[in-house]
């Protein structure tokens, strides 16, 4: 590989920025990584792990000269960092963000924007459970899928971007902010919010022991304690600026909810096993994809098939 | 290890059935294991793989001479298959079963059992999204907790039915069904209830295809369809038989959404925050007591730490 940038600047050094510095060094693809982050222990965890040539220790300082600047701050921030570095920026610079909503970044971000950058909005489908710039690793991108929203940016940077994201593992598909908004709704926010509540209950539920909740976890509720320990500051942001698609799959999700419910309470057999058959496709067809492993527990298990 | 039961009769041949033979074949548990199962295509699959020294062709024929039965086919049809044994059971046999559900198995089976055994319901909380004789595995219940329900039985036939799990490497707890069936419903049966749905409302959307919906499942979604693809007859008769502890529990769950969804329609940020702040502490809690990986995304990822 060669390189696609000349100086790459990471505002925010969580798990998404310091992986994308571990992918770009795996493959050679920045010149220089310049780093920055609001919290000086982030910087000084950074400085120690070195997966940027430096750190500095504001947004502005670290724009200078970078012809390709991402935010990977939480969703909620984004705003006031584009207004800290919208007058620093190199002219002809890609401005990009991997925040998890996108309309209401673009509405935050743009306006600070001067007209001689490119912004092109990105969203890696990438992450795991644990946060922050220990967390990083190069392969997180590999086989998983970048979104980006061409948002009328000029063809030539928005090509340039995806080959960065290719080049770093990831496959690219690109598509507009309202319909990235919808999508994600349904296959990352909603599904986050419901682990959320679902270990609320079990935590809250006196009859039920903490300890009897986790020792018996196996049985199927653990899978939801992974996407429910996710960091705290990113899915609030998440979901105060995916609002109305978060709220639109939330009611068809309570009105599938309540039916299943009824075919409970009258002991409707025929129609939960035809819902539980119908399901099963969907597991098939994530496999079939690439998307996870068929090994039992995702083997966890000692068995892997 | 040392035979504990001369002759084990598994009726049933899935998952479940079929790990505890190769895990008792393991450890040399038994003097014999007698498998048989309803479908002669499971009977088939069990001579092939061998993990019993035979298959019969019915249930009456599979007891005789067994000191151990193992009832291991869906909570509905368990009352049909006791029936069956009844007559056939040897003095002092211990009749157990591995059912989701406690109460509701213990009202369909009890009836059927003469007075010269021991009925020691139990359930291993253990499994995986697969199903079927050739899903099983030795090690499937290693430190996972299997739940012995007294029941009343003969204290000396309830430690044997112990000694055997624990060699089987499980670990063990006795509860009554009541209490069973209130636990499982928080770690359990509702978390799955809630999987299907989630992923049904996915499969629905028609706005968002079915390729997108796999595609971009990596984010969340995926670790619903895991549990999403489990067997559907034993979950509808999970359902239909712990009725009453599911719908108490999916009440507070919907008490919980609702306040979560009202949270991010008034822009509630902190609620949101201290929400998703407090459900961490349980996955810790589940990390550190062995009962699952602190490796990103269950290890599926590239980094194990």
């Amino acid at each position: 590989m060669s390189v696609i940038y000349n100086r790459v600047a990471l505002i925010g050094l969580g798990l998404i920025a310091s992986s994308m510095a571990h992918a770009m060094r795996r493959a050679g693809l920045a010149g220089e990584i310049i780093g920055t982050a609001r919290s000086s222990e982030t910087r000084d965890i950074a400085r120690e792990i070195g997966f940027c040539d430096r750190v500095v220790d504001t947004a502005a300082e670290a724009v200078v000269g970078a012809d390709l600047v991402v935010l990977a701050v939480p969703v909620g921030a984004m705003g006031a960092v584009a207004a800290e570095i919208g007058p620093h920026l190199q002219d002809g610079a890609t401005v990009t963000d991997v925040g998890s909503v996108k309309a209401a970044v673009i509405e935050a971000v743009a306006p600070h924007l001067p007209d001689h950058v490119h912004f092109v909005p990105g969203h890696p489908l990438a992450g795991t459970e644990h946060s922050g710039p220990r967390s990083g690793f190069a392969a997180l991108f590999d086989n998983r899928w970048t979104i980006l929203i061409p948002n009328g940016a000029d063809t030539t940077a928005t090509e340039r971007l995806r080959d960065l994201w290719q080049a770093m593992g990831a496959l690219v598909e690109m598509m507009d902010a309202e319909h990235h908004d919808l999508v994600l709704s349904v296959t990352s926010h909603t599904p986050h919010l419901i682990a959320y509540t679902m270990v609320g209950v079990a935590d809250d539920l006196s009859r039920v022991t903490d300890s009897e909740v986790i020792k018996y976890s196996a049985a199927g509720f653990r899978d939801f304690t992974r996407i429910a320990a996710s960091d705290p500051t990113m899915w609030r942001d998440v979901f105060l600026a995916n609002k109305d698609a978060t709220l639109e799959i939330l009611g068809r999700f309570t009105e599938e909810l309540f039916a299943l419910q009824r075919s409970i309470r009258t002991g409707d057999g025929d129609a939960l096993f035809d819902y539980f058959t119908r399901t099963r496709a969907i597991r098939r067809g994530i496999i079939e994809a690439g998307q996870d492993t068929d090994a039992p527990d995702f083997g966890r298990t000692g068995k892997r098939d």
